[in-house]
């Protein structure tokens, strides 16, 4: 099944546009786990055995993991997560870009040694940056667009041919970098005016929204600006908000609960 | 010592403004070290003894040993450069690029983790991404500029106030981005003209240019339009058309051949 199709399957049966982000920071882990050689791993494996009838997508950040020598736990995760939770794609958050050799080595770090079924990737180098990744038909490609934070203006918002510099980063991914019918674009939820341009623009892509919670992006607005006409093309990732919801032993049960409140939250809205 | 001045005593110490790329291709390593388990971390030190003498800095691409799952190897020659090549600087291409609190995570996976002394990152989510890295004020930090492969105009060159996407990334990083000044760019090699633009607004700052060798860039041409007044200022990067020179047991010779001949090369146009 394709990354889409995954998506699709998702959203329906778990009747949820909430993809729960994994940025497992060591300094921030719950004491029940923190002392575990495996703790990055014990830690997200309980959050997602705790919310994955809740979400669309679980996307673990692979700094994280990088930062901590942890590259092994990942590889743990994602094969949990391919056992327990087949049904539930998973977005490896590692925002790549780099010429066409280089490309290659990063898709096949990302789908083929810890199976991600998508992939973020970073648009600076071009088209034939990204085409390593759309290569693989049965992959998503989630390529950066408006992001959430600072300055995420200094360049995407600077006015190119009359439109900011987002927008045709949308219209190239949308339209020739998505031949294969595998893109889909990060936008963030800070912006929901420009969210709702992006929309306007790309059909019915699927589109990334991380920014609510814990980034201050408001969920209404969001929902409303970047859903499809169906009430759905939405990826709307929290991650600190949800799973640093509670630092006891509870930690899953919390995080469970705040999955569930964002999730109804959002549903609100579609 | 800060990674600008490890790299000013290089380029007067081996007289030298080349950078050897080490982008450890496992289909592309010679027999020699092929079976090997620890085939890519031998390739690269053999590379690397056999080159040090004749270079500015090196220049591992990450992509290779993450696609292999060979961070332990890399761990393993970024201790042999230090240990034997201790005035040799290092710069670990990554080319990341995510906001605030993942950057931290990468920038200590760079720094702390594999302890290079210069990382290079990617400018499209805007100054606060790239701020983790410049904080630490002795490491380097070269952020993508113009780039030197086909896709690299689809947005680079796009118009902006009057000029060129890459030439307002230039100023962003030799002006408000440069704070403590430690700071570089990245220009590739096949457009001479817009590198001699970009080094006519940012002063001496270090400029990483890849794209000679393999990729067809003409040095003559990359080094008139690159250098500074002194006839510093230059990186210049060759992977592929050092590092697989030949094929035989005698690929670090063949290595240090090619090296020795694009050392001189460079030199005469300095």
């Amino acid at each position: 099944m394709t990354f889409v199709d995954k998506l699709r399957a998702a959203w329906k049966k778990n009747d949820s546009l909430l993809c729960v982000g994994l940025d497992p920071d060591l300094k921030k882990l719950p004491e029940a786990v923190r002392g575990r050689p495996d703790a990055i791993f014990a830690f997200c494996r309980d959050i997602v055995d705790a919310t994955a009838d809740l979400v669309c997508a679980f996307k673990p950040q692979i700094a994280y993991f990088a930062a901590e020598r942890a590259e092994a736990q990942l590889e743990a995760l994602m094969a949990h997560i391919r056992v327990h939770h087949p049904s539930i794609p998973v977005i490896l958050d590692a925002k790549r870009g780099d010429i066409g050799t280089t490309a290659e080595q990063y898709a096949r770090e990302a789908f083929e040694r810890y199976g991600a079924d998508a992939v973020t990737v970073n648009p600076y180098m071009g088209g034939d940056s990204i085409e390593p990744y759309t290569r693989y038909p049965g992959k998503g490609v989630i390529v950066l667009c408006r992001t959430s934070n600072p300055g995420g203006s200094d360049l995407q918002s600077l006015e190119v041919g009359g439109e900011p510099l987002y927008l045709r980063v949308a219209k190239l991914v949308a339209g020739p970098w998505n031949a294969n019918g595998n893109c889909g674009l990060v936008v963030g939820a800070t912006f929901p005016k420009e969210l709702a341009e992006v929309r306007a623009r790309v059909g019915d892509l699927p589109l990334l929204v991380p920014g609510i919670g814990a980034q201050g992006g408001d969920v209404e607005a969001t929902v409303r600006a970047g859903r499809t006409a169906a009430g759905m093309g939405l990826i709307v990732n929290s991650a600190r908000a949800v799973i640093y919801a509670g630092s006891g032993t509870d930690f899953a049960a919390r995080a469970r609960a705040a999955a569930l409140a964002t999730r109804d939250e959002i549903n609100r809205y579609r």
